[in-house]
Order: structure tokens, then sequence, then C-alpha cells
């Protein structure tokens, strides 16, 4: 079982993406491919005069601020265009893709948290009415369903909070929670840079392997979005997951080399 | 087994229609919901300044001009909000919904009609590069799959071509499509009308009831929208569908009014 999430930042290439999944499972191997789309909702928010506003938390880590209509924007993009295109990729590469939202089967649930602390202009306020949460249960059977009937989940935030609402969640996160559940042994994170960088954006300063006691002090110097990528690396190792690699979605064969252990290796 | 279309014009009450869903998968009562989002897809494609262009076939069937541009915007609507918002409206009444696209294990199949004839201005045009087509085939083994696990599929266009491409078909025909091949005994149809009207839009002139050999002449008097109903409800019978309703989708209890009689009927 291979759980592999691509993000959604500008540059990545999903035609190459599905090329090595379209191989992969031509040979047998179960995938669950989950993505994100915050690019594409970033220029979607612009366009509809709503522009997207990130909030920081007190630890330093960003997510994006969701009201109600701001969560609509989310799901056009990430349920609608963004998985709607990339099941298309499959389905012309002969991969029987099946698309979910965390809100279908209950397939991602957790709590929402309504209030979020962020630190604006130096200040800790409360941003009250955001629809985010963290995923804390996986249906693991409706991706075993599918899988064993032949189909490739294509998984996709929003998620669904305890009470039935679409919630905003973070999409490596998301995926750590999906590979945990379902048992699989590598989780490959893939996005617009080579790995986890010393001094972002030096690509030169690739980190290519972190013992999973190291995370901790990799947080220190993780910038912005990767951040999570490491928090993800951390839970899916804790939960049992043997091997998480950060690899690059820009060149050829991004799956074959990361599964190869280009990028950066996370393991116990 | 129950197939339940909801259109997507101005005035549908999701919420009641949901209300009903839950009441009756609670009792046990497999079900099918089909949406639309054509409101909604006219409502975004100006925001984006693509104001949505309506083709009229020769025989005076409407669809909507479908390029690459407009596909994102159609499948951001309807794969994306429209369908992630009644998922949610269903979750959040103990129904454990499914949202799928046609595209989703191939479920909604047919051949893309890339050259589309068209009157523009009482001239006869070709249109080419158009990504819509009809729904020749139904995944059905995919619909009962979830069913048999406790699960309620939500289904909305686009469809899938033979290439494996997205493309728009009309939801109504799609619907009818499903009907028939789960073998379904009633097929409701719910817009935001009472049913057929003799004389669009005088509400008053609701037809109660027409026979399968009417239908033919039915065709000559429904009006824009509401011709494809027609045809799907022609199709779905000629399918083995015992029964079509059209009924209204802004009343309360609108589904219960249907399976009732209340509307429309048709059957043979």
């Amino acid at each position: 079982m291979l759980v592999i999430k691509v993000g959604g930042s500008a540059g990545i290439n999903y035609d190459l993406v599905c090329d090595d999944i379209a191989l992969l499972v031509k040979e047998g191997q179960p995938i669950v491919l989950v993505h994100g789309g915050s690019h594409e909702t970033n220029v979607l928010s612009e366009k509809l005069g709503k522009p997207p506003r990130i909030l920081t938390s007190p630890q330093g880590f960003t997510s994006r601020y969701t009201d109600a209509e701001t969560l609509d924007i989310f799901a056009m993009v990430y349920a609608g265009k963004m998985n709607t295109r990339i099941v298309e990729r499959l389905q012309k590469r002969g991969v029987n893709a099946v698309g979910l939202s965390g809100l279908d089967g209950r397939l991602l649930e957790g709590p929402r948290k309504a209030n979020v602390r962020a630190v604006v202009d130096g200040r800790q306020v409360l941003v009250r009415d955001d629809f985010t949460g963290k995923v804390e249960r996986v249906n693991a059977a409706l991706l075993r369903l599918l899988l064993d009937h032949g189909y490739t989940p294509v998984v996709s935030p929003p998620a669904c909070s305890t009470a039935g609402e679409a919630i905003n969640v973070d999409g490596d996160r998301a995926a750590a929670m999906i590979a945990a559940a379902l048992g699989a042994k590598q989780l490959i994170i893939l996005s617009n840079v080579p790995g986890l960088l010393r001094n972002f954006p030096d690509e030169r300063t690739l980190i290519p392997r972190i013992a999973y006691d190291e995370l901790e002090q990799a947080l220190s110097f993780a910038e912005g979005r990767m951040k999570k990528k490491v928090l993800g690396a951390s839970e899916a190792i804790a939960g049992g997951v043997s091997q998480v690699i950060f690899g690059d979605a820009r060149i050829p064969r991004p799956v074959f080399h990361a599964m190869n252990g280009a990028g950066t290796v996370i393991e116990r």
C-alpha cells in the first residue's frame, strides 16, 4: 500500500505524477492519491474579489482563514476542478480513479475548531466562525472497499466535522492519517521543492535523510507550508508508516524518484 | 430502488429535498440522488467574465457551450460546491452520502460529441471543440457496491468520454440512464416548476398524467429545459422504469409529494 500526497503549489506537474501512478497501478500496486489545491484557490479567491487571508498560529503554523464563502471557493477548487481534472488524467491513462472529498462517507472526520488563535501584527487575536479542523478518524473501510474492487481513490479536503459540516483541514496531515489508517509502508509527499531545505529556498541545502527523533528540530528551520509536512511525517511514522519521503513534483518520474529515496527520507 | 434528480435552477430548496431523503434512507429505502447546478454555473461564469453561451439544436434542444474553460467552471460548481454542500446536508442529517461525478469509476460514460450543430441567428453553424456528450453506459456495479455498504450516492455531471475526457452531459437524461441501469421503480425529477405545464409558465396548466405514447406530443409544448426532462422520462420508461414523476422542489416534503403522485406522472 502506497499513499501519495501531491501538493497544490504553483509549478507542480500533475501529468508526470499521473504517468507514474498509472505505471504503478498497472503493476498491481494499490495507491491512494491525496491532493492539494492552494495555488488555484488563491487565484480563484482573488478573481472573485475575496483575497485569501492566511492565519499564523502562535507556534508559527500557517492556515487559511475559512469562512463559509471561502469554504465554497475551497470546495470548488479542491473537490471540483482539481479533483475532477486529476481523476480525468488517471482515466485517460487507464486508471479507474474515484474522486472523494473528506465528506464522502465521512472519509476524513474530526472536530471543527471554530475559534482559532492567530497572531496579527504581533498581537494574539481569536478568529471566530472559522470552518477548519483536524482529521482524527479515517474511514479506511471505504478506501479498502474501493481498492479491493479495482478503483484508485483520489482524495482531497474538505473534511467532515463531527457534526457533519464541511471543514478545511491540512492535506499533508490528512494524507499522514490515511497512510497510518491503511498501514501503508511509504507515504510520499510531493511538492514544488526537492525536499526539506536547511536554508529555504536554497535547493543545494537539501537534507537527504532525517531520523524520526530529529523531526522536532527540523520544525525549527522548515519554512511556511513545509512545517505541516514535517508534522504530517511525524504523525505518519508515529502511526506505523515505515518511511515518509518528501519529493519533487516538478521533475519527470517524480513518484519513482521519491520511492527510490530522492528528496528527504524520514524514517524511525 | 428510488432515483431522485434535483435540478439546478434558482428557487430549488435543497434542505427540504435532503430532509425527505434522510427520512427515506432511515426507513431503509435505497436512494441515488442526482443533482444539477445550472443556475450557480451561470452565476460563477458571469463573475469570472465568461458569460454562458447556450446552444440551440435544429430540433430546439438547448445545451451549454462547453469549451475547456467552461468545463472547469462547470466542474467547480457541479462536482465542487453543489455536490459538497449536498453531501454535507445529508451528513448533517445522518445519511452517509458519497459524492461522485460521472468520471469517478467511469460512472457515466459515453461518446464525446466535439462538433455540435446549433442554430445561431436562424442559421445552422457547426460548433467545434465542445466538451459535451451523451451517457450511454452507467457503472451500476459501483453504485450497488456503495448502496450495499450503507452509502447513499450523490451523483452529478460531468461524465466520462470513451477516451476518459470530462464532458458535459444532461443531468436529467443521466438520471434516466441510472434509474434504468439500477432497475429503479420510480424516477423522480424535481425542479422549480410543479411539473409539465401545457402553457409555460402558467402553473394552472399543470398536466397531472401523461401516458408513455403521448410523450412525443408533449415534447412540442415542453419549454426549454423541460424538453430534456421529457426526453429523459421517455428514455427511463423505455429502459424499464415503471414511473417517472416531475415534481416541485420548492415546497415542503417535495420527494414525498412526488412519490404520492403530485406533479406530472408519466407511465406506460
